[in-house]
């Protein structure tokens, strides 16, 4: 039997939200429904009391949504009849630079044919264009709102998410979809990780070697960047560059070497095992002219209040070999590296005062005398999030967020900022943690990859930043979730386009049913895995099945469910028998073709280990049904059987062996 | 147990191309099949020897598929190593204006790492180098070319593409992807459908009232036309621009009254069903200088040779009443409506002359006095070609491939220009037919619909005009169809993302894939059945199912064939029997969904038919699988079940009828 497996994930989801009757993400914070609905198969009219650029972007977005959302033309009707009215007020202008201090919440009215959406600044009317876009859908007579009132605020004022850009670059057009996403689950910040050992990723002006010798060709001119922020603006997202230093800064050094602390860079980073990698020297003047001379270009191009320096995983052990560096220190008794870096980190925070930037830097930056209005942001562990509250600065979450990991929504929906140590932190400390950010770091990611690493797990992040902490019920989370990423493809994201185009182009000639069967229920490798596997490099092609296949298997999650019921119910033994035929069977399909392809032939043992999975689950099925146990001997063959089909291979892992050892161990129940 | 539907279509086919061995499309005229292959798993190096800038871009829209289709990035090996070296060479520069008359042959070689396509002419590069990115597949040791020695030239110098843009706009970037596949199935002229009664969709700086009044707001700028030109003779895609008169027109009558020969138009023609639909008065003077001005503008803006003056299905009758038209006729001796429009035609023809175009028009422009330099189109049926051709016009087919008239793909390619009365031509009259074009009106044609109407089917009347006439096998055609349109997808053009978004937003929260199932069994109604069932306009949505789906099942073609062999092969039986068994129980998972949704609502009796005949389909499997044959009485009654249930509704028929009907009407085989 013919199967799809990129769209069970829809599908099974789409079945299961039938108990959620909103499919809101994020969630707001309270929401009233009302008696009856309001019809929406005309385009809607709109009365805008609200000055701002952006609530007049905003409102011709939500038009082109709602007509590809809906197949609505940009006509009136037949009849010339018009939609139902959206009145929009806002109360004050929002300010010229957005502020992670701005009022973004939202009252939204659907009711008696009519909309309103009012908010004390033009960025609550985005937020709640969104919520309404969300709220459309197919009803006995065709479009329509259910009546609701929504008064919404977010929890935390910074909800982010950084893009590498300087491991494979990302260009513009994708960094663009996906703020567009962004905007639809209300996340605020985009951070951009514009500089690191392997590119830098803006036009310098000032120092243009920067993005001459140091970005390998790749990078954004400043025409670009100007665009990226007006775009970013324009939808309620900051955008906050990262120059990351004095570590991760073999661009800079390759451009100027005299920034060097260590031997000069000969090339870029490509490779991931490269282990030269100098670091920016702290102890010269001169390196300070060079950061003022760049600083003082970017901090103008970037308009946001916030200005990010790395810090993280400075490399000590050129400080230690520079003979100079070492005299320098005693010189101005300054006792170990820690220290040196703690006196860059100064020196860069007067620069950036003076261009009135608050500094931002990784947890490593937390030390003594680390000016005040720095913000730190926590990636090591939670831990440094309380710690720098407590210290009176400003902080935010990454630790638990980093997406590159390849860890399930479930996991990340279940970080909460203000647990552990924060839980403790007074209403003032609680204060300074801003929110956070999830990390989308980029040695594994393509632009073809990337909506796929991030998207399928965002919403549930942004929905942690922006909802109530009560919320935590993860099957509505998924629920939600799926119906979100279906969505989010009408803003061309494409995270499930590029994933069925991958694996079409793996199948080649095969029947690419097959090829999806066994992708469905795969997994990457999980945390910091994938790059001990092979020798990775900038120029590996990312083209296999671990790269195209989603980081989550929902297959697998809902398999790992069904298993569960089927143990003591027969109905779900029936469903599940029909899964485990397919995947014992599946490998048939694909012999033939393991031989003629080299991205086939490296699923050929995986193929064989789902079909040795399936058969397993059939057998233990059949034991079930017929009400008899499996002899001891023959369980622990086959639980050993199925660690080795589970084991990693080809960078994925087949992630259904919970399902069939709870079969497997299951014992008959007697009727 | 789950299914796909829309993958089928890859599957199947992808399945049965094993024995074609090289997926091209359209099919070369002569290909000779070397040992070996060339490696494609770095970028290729190119060294141009041809001026022309068209090289120049095709070059780097092959490098840029090539990294798309393959997943390589844009660097070098790890070890610098570079790809093969693709060796381009034309002999002399193209027209500066791409003609009719240009030689668009080439020889592609693959041999010995090393590629050469040399042509006379930059257009056979273009040529030869899609062939050679068709030729592209996964190897054992990963991308490669298998070596081969392909000398190509097309069979008919004009093959074209009509897309109507007046009954629906159709945005620039639509038309753009569209013109990105024809150049990849080898098409050359883009024929565009300017105006109608719907609208006039290009600019007038000189009679600014058609663009203003007569596009309801939607046309194309001048810029956005030049800028078009260039897109499509970058492509080697001529563009040929067709304003249709003295019918058809109601555009112009709304913006300058005074062209009318009955009432004034009060609006542009908004529903199929309009009745007022004044002509273009040819009597008068100002008519002439009127359509003199915008002819002058509109060949300059077009600078293509032929220009299309349309003069299909002219409407006598508002001659017939105007008493100084009858009056004027009499005045000239002009002694009929056909006559009157032969007159009209030989004004228009010498207005053209004197900006040295060639005037083209439909077949209903043959008459007696037209001028010799005219390019006939035949649109009513394949008599007029032969006839144009015997009377020294030269002549073009559009009759048997119109695209919005829903025909499968084996019909369209089973029409043959030089068939029937063109059969008899002299090989001076054959070389007056020039070749034909495929004709996409849009009555029910929205962007979002276009790419899944076209596509589809236009390899198949690409082949049909660029390859030997002895290719006639079906199956082979359909094989390599499939590839080509999962490819085509690369291109960004959207014929299955767009069908899959639209069954996603019709199943709202009813599980997608028995949509997906329900769709795949059904086809649009064809010919011109559909604009019958309801009353419709420009402003209805078409956002249902009968245009989500494409023109043709190919799980219908697919089953139909399986049936046939399931009447004797017990192993066929088996496969049905789950395709049988899907449909029937798919009606049960849409159920609970059909009463909340509109959108599904109107499928609950197609889901219900469908149920019925795999009912009946399971019902005549098990007599065969028992060797007993079905009672007579029974027989005809499941007969007329089949009738019923695959009666069209919701503007679709389901197609798997035959398949069903084969089955009943089987009469076991004793073994």
């Amino acid at each position: 039997m013919k199967t799809c497996a990129l769209t069970l994930l829809a599908l099974g989801i789409v079945a299961s939200t039938r108990a959620v009757e909103l499919n809101l993400m994020p969630w707001p914070s309270q929401i009233t429904q009302l008696q009856g609905s309001v019809r929406m198969d005309r385009l809607p009219q709109f009365r805008v009391q609200c000055t701002d650029r952006r609530v007049r972007m905003a409102v011709a977005r939500f038009s082109e949504q709602l007509k590809l959302r809906t197949g609505m033309l940009p006509f009136p009707g037949p009849d010339n009849s018009q939609g139902p009215l959206i009145a929009i007020q806002c109360t004050l202008p929002g300010l010229a630079v957005q502020s992670v201090t701005e009022d973004e919440s939202y009252d939204l009215i659907v009711e008696a044919n009519q909309v309103s959406v009012s908010a004390p600044n033009p960025l609550g009317i985005l937020h709640g264009l969104e919520t309404l876009l969300q709220l459309v859908r197919t009803g006995e007579h065709g479009w329509e709102i259910s009546s609701v009132r929504i008064q919404d605020t977010p929890r935390f004022p910074w909800r982010g998410l950084l893009i590498d850009v300087s491991r494979h670059f990302i260009p513009l057009d994708v960094l663009k979809r996906n703020i567009d996403g962004m905007a639809a689950v209300k996340l605020n910040v985009l951070h951009l990780h514009l500089s690191d050992d392997e590119g830098f990723r803006v036009e310098s002006k000032k120092r243009p070697k920067l993005h001459t010798v140091g970005s390998g060709g790749f990078y954004y001119q400043q025409s670009e960047i100007r665009e990226l922020v007006l775009y970013g603006r324009d939808r309620g997202i900051r955008i906050v560059p990262e120059f990351d230093m004095p570590g991760h800064a073999v661009s800079w050094i390759l451009a100027y070497p005299q920034l060097s602390s260590g031997p000069p860079a000969s090339r870029l980073v490509q490779d991931m095992s490269d282990s030269v990698r100098p670091t920016i020297d702290p102890t010269k003047e001169s390196t300070y002219k060079t950061i003022d001379a760049v600083f003082a270009e970017m901090t103008k191009l970037f308009p946001d209040k916030y200005f990010h320096i790395g810090g993280d995983e400075v490399e000590g052990k050129y400080w230690d070999q520079n003979e100079k560096i070492q005299l320098w220190m005693r010189a101005h008794k300054i006792k170990d590296n820690r220290e040196l870096q703690a006196y860059f980190n100064k020196r860069l925070q007067k620069i950036l005062l003076k261009y009135r930037k608050r500094m931002t830097g990784w947890d490593e930056i937390l030390s003594p005398g680390l000016p005040q209005d720095t913000l730190v942001q926590s990636w090591r562990g939670p831990e440094a999030l309380a710690q720098s509250a407590k210290l009176g600065y400003q902080t935010m979450l990454s630790a638990g967020w980093y997406l590159d990991l390849m860890y399930p929504a479930s996991q990340h929906y279940a970080v909460e900022p203000l647990s552990g140590d924060s839980a403790h932190l007074t209403e003032e400390e609680k204060a300074r943690v801003l929110g956070g950010e999830a990390a989308q770091w980029t040695e594994f990611v393509t632009p073809e990859v990337l909506d796929n690493r991030i998207w399928p797990r965002m919403g549930a992040i942004a929905e942690r930043l922006w909802s109530p902490a009560s919320l935590t019920d993860v099957t509505s989370m998924y629920a939600r979730l799926a119906v979100l990423n279906a969505n989010l493809e009408w803003l061309d994201l494409r995270h499930r386009t590029n994933s069925l185009r991958m694996l079409e182009r793996i199948a080649g000639s095969a029947p690419l049913e097959a090829v999806e069967v066994l992708a469905s229920t795969v997994e990457p490798l999980k945390g910091y895995e994938r790059g001990k596997t092979q020798p990775y490099s900038v120029t590996t092609p990312l083209n296999r099945l671990v790269d195209a296949v989603a980081p989550e298997s929902d297959v697998a999650r809902k398999i790992n469910l069904l298993a569960q019921q089927a143990v003591h119910d027969p109905v779900s033994r029936l469903e599940l028998r029909k899964w485990l035929l397919r995947w014992r069977d599946n490998d048939a399909l694909l012999q033939p073709y393991f031989s003629s392809s080299k991205f086939l032939a490296e699923l050929s043992p995986l193929s064989r280990s789902l079909s040795v999975l399936g058969a397993i689950g059939i057998d233990s099925l059949d034991a079930l049904d017929a009400n008899r146990s499996l002899p001891e001997e023959k369980r622990a063959q086959q639980l050993a059987s199925i660690d080795e089909a589970t084991a990693p291979h080809a960078e994925v892992r087949i992630m259904i062996g919970p399902a069939i050892r709870q079969l497997v161990e299951a014992e008959p129940v007697t009727k």
